[in-house]
């Protein structure tokens, strides 16, 4: 079982419309909602692979009852701690000549977030005994301490456990800095990391990414998502890069989660980083990342596309 | 006690951004909640003022809990019947520069709209007894018999009380045709009930107007809320125009609620049509009106603009 836990979950609501007046009136037509956030995307997208999941996280309010009904209506088990006194909500409007806006509500902070933290430590401390792996995705609310991924790898680490962290900002910084968890940054994110390295060639990225690890020796790997030019994975053993099978247009919010999904899926098979077949990882990553593109609403896949890629995707060795 | 019929009520968002950036995440620093919806706007008016309210209407799921928890938070007792799967949304992004951009979900349908419609059709008989007034403002849920309206106000009617209706198209059309109520449409509303009159003077309008009295002659007053040119009532009696004080800027949404306020608190008072000081109720709901627009959400008024305006607001008689 891999266990998601999603510390700041969003109820997605998405309108779509002819075309978006400002200033005026907008009547919408067609209304989809549907439980949000980057770890709970990661199940959804497991979900529709046929692992078996459980979301957790910070949850609470009459949004986080929804969001674990509907969770729970569609097959996956859910195990949030309740603490937070609502769910934020994303607002996304599509409009027919493939413009989206987003508007992202702040999200709620728990009343008490040290003993938020450790209850969700706790849980998922719990769950380690029937994990094979452990993904931690997303934003934290406002008032959590940036350790709390780090603590929840390192918890991980010591249960044997492989983890994907999936983060931002401070905690992926600190999460840098602490073994047992394999990172997967955007280039925009390792650039705030590394220093700038997301105006370089992928050997760039790589080079700026083997000082980090050089730094903190214990990270098993650093996965980098350069979104068309493909995925790079830097190892103990060397550096890979994955590329696309073909320019996909679509959506690109949520490819990352499925990115999440693939590691963890594979790390879950091995057991451990070492164990990992990282050429296939990093294939089925590249190939379930553009299905994701494909969908309209982050958290989905297109099934078809995934399987019909993923054995057409070149993987090679960078910096050799 | 003033009984507000809500049929479609809503939830209320709105978001506070320095600009609209289409195409982009926009994060919003700051989101306001509130219960929504026509008859709704007029029961936080009227509990503003000082009067006691009933706020019924069509509600349900946990939208309907949201909405009825936060109105009796608010101090404003809630009857309403628990028949929609679900409440619909408005979101509202208010700009720094003053643009407002709204985007309205479709309402829900109740399972069965005939049951619906008998059901809150008994609910208000029930209220009716201690009722003053009743309010029945905004649309219906998609399947409901535009009948309705007609069929409450009837109902107020045999049981002595007076009703303000302010429902527009089919609903509005039907209503004229009953004896009993208080119309309140804007000028484009009129337009579609009396055909174009909207772009004549408010003589013109008087004109067709009394051409419809004469033709459902039981029409006790027909109120023509126009904008910055003030407020109509044609009565069996002749014709009164109430003009603003000043020209208001802010948020005209609300601003006809208020004027059905200001309308159903002089019917309570006089205990019929016939009874109301037309001249100091027209004073009342324009100065009542031109406060709420001062106030950036609907359902809320500048109280004291209200007192200092509605000794200032002059009324003439029109086609003596």
């Amino acid at each position: 079982m891999i266990v998601t836990v999603t510390p700041n979950p969003a109820i997605d609501i998405t309108y779509h419309l002819a075309g978006l007046e400002p200033g005026q009136v907008n009547r919408i037509d067609q209304v989809r909602e549907r439980p949000g956030g980057k770890g709970i995307n990661v199940a959804r997208v497991l979900h529709q692979l046929g692992e078996r999941v459980v979301a957790t996280g910070l949850s609470g309010g009459r949004g986080g009852s929804t969001l674990a009904a509907a969770l729970v209506d569609a097959g996956i088990p859910v195990d949030f701690v309740e603490v937070l006194p609502e769910i934020r909500r994303t607002v996304v409007v599509h409009e027919q000549d493939g413009t989206t806006t987003s508007l992202w509500e702040p999200g709620w902070s728990p009343a008490d977030p040290a003993a938020a933290a450790d209850a969700l430590t706790g849980r998922i401390g719990n769950l380690l005994e029937r994990a094979r792996a452990v993904v931690i995705s997303g934003s934290l609310p406002k008032g959590l301490d940036p350790r709390l991924p780090t603590r929840i790898a390192s918890a991980a680490a010591v249960a044997g456990v492989p983890v994907v962290v999936d983060v931002n900002g401070e905690a992926l910084s600190l999460a840098a800095g602490t073994g047992g968890a394999v990172l997967a940054p955007n280039s925009e994110e390792a650039a705030a990391m590394f220093g700038g390295t997301n105006q370089g060639t992928p050997d760039a990225i790589v080079h700026a990414v083997r000082r980090l690890v050089g730094r903190h020796g214990r990270i098993p790997a650093v996965i980098l998502t350069l979104g068309a030019d493909g995925i790079v994975a830097v190892l103990p053993t060397g550096a890979l890069i994955a590329r696309p099978p073909e320019v996909v247009n679509g959506n690109p919010t949520g490819a990352g989660d499925a990115v999440s999904a693939a590691l963890a899926r594979h790390l879950a098979v091995a057991g451990s980083y070492t164990g990992v077949d990282w050429r296939a990882a990093l294939a089925d990553a590249v190939a379930l990342s553009a299905s994701a593109v494909r969908r309209p609403v982050a958290g989905e896949i297109d099934r078809d596309a995934y399987l019909a890629w993923r054995d057409e995707i070149t993987v090679e060795e960078l910096c050799p």
